[in-house]
């Protein structure tokens, strides 16, 4: 990227379990130049908080002009005030005023968000969601979550935790989630939950899952959520019901959230549904049959646009209209 | 209400199945005079529409001044741009242009939405709702509907049908409901469900149900929601069980909805919880044992404030917010 001619331009960041992305992005959504590296998350926040800086500093060093600000995702809540990391289980935060002190470090605007909200933000601006007033984006990777936007405006809810779609209850009674509940969205159909799924079906019963086990090295906890994904398209039949079990989930959910909520558009991305593309036309198809018809005769379900992609676009893009 | 002296006011009137109510609500939410009239839904959309002008007609009549405007509020699918009724089921109507005959006999602008909508921002302006930018609104009727308030604004989605919560769906290969779906909270805690869920348990095991039944006189298909909440207030088992069960559904539900948008203030109304008014601390316990933390520690669960009222106070107002 050309930052000396193009204009405004922010640094985006975005902060995982295990890598740090990084990338000058300027107002079209376009990247320039990217910068990945581990997170390094075991060394503690200290450990972290230096990787982000360095990769930030990095990114400005051949840049010709001042950027309007630096905008980091995180996974974690967020304080909607000050940007200080209430939470970020990923990563072993607790409240740390990460916000205030990076700006200070980098003497430049700075501002922190949920990692799954500036990835809407970023779908909404620059991927599949462009142009629509009434989006919903829904992630599934190894977790799920979403972001809403409501009549043109991001939903951040009351102490900015809205769009925890992968916590809304599926079935009352169902496998018990990470949070505590039972029957979330999460886990039935989360990256997490098929892997758990799958090794469960396999502890029962090994030689119906023959060729997971064979595609895992033999070794049950290494059947993973993209084990079954590519097991099913091999045409393997337990890794194909299990997929069936996370379309038919994944249609309750969107069909909930589509009633709830209306939206013209929902797009479906993350890690899972990057290994089973099939899985949004199931889902449309699913929604179409489970949802009310005043919300679904206006709705397009497509997948996510910028893949890995939208949670820097997202966070740079944040900042720029904040720090504008 | 004096409506020479108290200047801004409008009509406000609520179409329900079987009654029409309306009545002269100034600026402040205050209702003046109010009248009561059967639907006459049998009649057909022309007796429904002649019964609706003739209550507006006898509102017109006493006031001094002439009205901002009037506000119809209709279970229905409402048309965003022309408030015209695209479905209206328990009307039978379909595709009539209500608000532009209205507007046209009355020579006074008309705003015609859904009913529980319009109970939502009756409930945010004058009732429990009031003060609070991140509201959500579950009534518990026959039927389950809702509306949320998200950044200071009614959320109405993308063909003007957001707040379908009835339709979430809460139990994947639950009860059978209304909308062909399975699950949906409605279908395991609306009023209809309740009835019908007694019903069985009393076709199933009628000794079992004999405190029910005696209430109903004997009658299978006379224990309603209402015998079955006195019954349990009474102390019957089998009723008690079902109120159980309709707690843990409104749980269930109410916590998808809280991590979903992260309100700061939930409000519970409607005739199931009027008839069993513990069911706002039920709800709230289960909501705080299954939501995420994050949503929970901001959150109040309270009962609505406006009763049967608050569908005219909100489409008073909300015309009076259109017309001013």
């Amino acid at each position: 990227m050309d930052v000396n001619a193009s204009g405004a331009w922010a640094i985006g960041v975005d902060v995982g379990g295990t890598k740090i992305e990084a990338a000058q992005v300027d107002a079209t959504g376009k990247i320039g130049r990217m910068i990945r590296r581990p997170t390094e998350a075991r060394g503690g926040p200290k450990a972290v908080k230096t990787n982000i800086l360095s990769v930030i500093k990095d990114l400005l060093q051949d840049a010709g002009s001042p950027p309007s600000g630096v905008g980091i995702g995180m996974a974690g809540q967020i304080d909607p005030k000050d940007g200080s990391v209430h939470f970020a289980p990923n990563l072993g935060w607790r409240d740390e005023p990460f916000q205030e002190e990076l700006a200070r470090a980098l003497s430049l605007p700075v501002f922190v968000t949920n990692d799954v909200r500036a990835a809407t933000w970023g779908e909404w601006k620059y991927g599949a969601g462009q142009g629509c007033e009434d989006l919903l984006c829904l992630f599934v990777g190894t977790g799920i979550g979403g972001g809403a936007i409501s009549g043109g405006r991001l939903l951040s809810g009351c102490s900015n935790s809205a769009g925890e779609f992968g916590h809304i209850t599926i079935s009352q009674e169902g496998r018990l989630c990470q949070c505590g509940n039972r029957g979330c969205l999460e886990a039935l159909a989360g990256g997490r939950a098929i892997a758990e799924q799958a090794q469960e079906a396999a502890r029962m019963d090994p030689s119906e899952a023959a060729v997971l086990l064979q595609m895992s090295e033999g070794q049950m906890e290494k059947i993973t959520a993209q084990v079954v994904a590519q097991a099913c398209r091999a045409g393997d039949p337990l890794a194909c019901r299990l997929m069936e079990g996370v379309g038919e989930s994944l249609s309750a959910g969107v069909a909930s959230l589509v009633n709830a909520l209306n939206p013209c558009r929902c797009l479906l991305g993350g890690g899972v549904i990057g290994g089973t593309p099939d899985l949004v036309r199931r889902v449309d198809e699913g929604v179409r049959k489970r949802a009310l018809p005043p919300a679904t005769k206006t709705l397009q379900i497509l997948p996510a646009q910028l893949g890995d992609l939208a949670g820097v676009v997202g966070s740079a893009s944040l900042a720029m209209t904040r720090f504008k």
